[in-house]
């Protein structure tokens, strides 16, 4: 017999479907959540119902925001002749996070994957050329992940970006701060031998 | 520069407060979410608006319900003699789907930690008591897990029910069914042991 109520198998299934989260652990959450009282259930369930209604894509940038343009591109501070590249918001902030970058950005929402189909018009690749056509961009500096997808990615923006006589760099490949060449994997050395740099 | 709008960090918020999900998932979710538009975030805060509205204890039981009593207390083919005594909602459809068992549950709610200060007045002891004194309980089997608090509960239920004469037994502990002998760890095997049955 189920002895399951519908509105908890109900919320079970919704978490279930989020990526990463499988039916056990959507039921400990879900019993988690009988059990501290509605109040908790209201607050996520009023943070999910609110997440899109605040938020827009800033026509500049791409980047997720609450005003357009966003703070970062409408902050005149900013050098506006660098864009930086990147394939998702969070890596935005991850940049920021650094304190060592005050250019521009531009957010893909993906990567070029031809395995999954996603191609260039899927991305926001459109709105970077037309910005570093008409706009004064020296340089675009292309920090993509340093996967696969991302490699094929970086490689169509610098062809792509060739004719408006922007520079375009990449991040740098190599060893993590605080690593240990032991344990390094070979792809990295090799990358970290490729990119030395003269002291 | 924080480049991350504030629905956006609320939910990452109400996410991360949630047991064994850490900022990094929290904010995977919130991005997962934002791509897939508002449907999913709208279904997944339905659900959630809807969990306690629509359920309730069942005064019997004390398992979680969307009826008073709830389906198993109520279905009339079911052994009434014989309580099976769990932790949490989870181990009443665990034991329900081994379809080996057909009597009557009794949820209490968690188990006895004297380390986290939790005694039998925090559980749904009292009633489990009433229900053993009045009712025509012959067997009670303690399903608790297998774990010190587990024992400690157990041993508290042997000792509270004992005056009024039905039987305490409690579930069976040994190898589980398609392990390795080598790999099990020395308490199990101990336990398996003492336990032995006549063939």
């Amino acid at each position: 017999m189920s002895t399951t109520p519908k509105p908890v198998s109900k919320l079970v299934e919704a978490f279930a479907r989020l990526p990463g989260i499988g039916s056990k652990t959507a039921s400990r959450l879900t019993y988690y959540l009988l059990r501290r009282g509605p109040e908790e259930a209201q607050a996520l369930a009023d943070a999910l119902a609110n997440l899109h209604g605040g938020t827009l894509f800033c026509s500049i940038c791409c980047n997720i925001s609450e005003s357009d343009p966003c703070p970062v591109c409408s902050d005149a501070a900013r050098d506006r002749t660098t864009i930086c590249v990147v394939e998702e918001p969070l890596d935005v902030q991850a940049i920021e996070n650094t304190g060592a970058y005050d250019g521009l950005y531009h957010v893909l929402h993906g990567h070029i994957s031809p395995m999954d189909r996603i191609g260039p018009d899927d991305l926001r690749m459109a709105e970077l050329i037309t910005r570093v056509k008409t706009g004064a961009v020296k340089e675009v500096i292309v920090a993509t992940n340093p996967t696969l997808e991302g490699d094929a990615t970086a490689m169509y923006l610098a062809e792509t970006l060739a004719p408006f006589g922007a520079r375009v760099s990449r991040l740098a490949l190599g060893l993590p701060r605080g690593g240990d060449l032991e344990y390094a994997d070979r792809v990295t050395l090799a990358e970290s031998l490729a990119g030395r740099r003269a002291l």
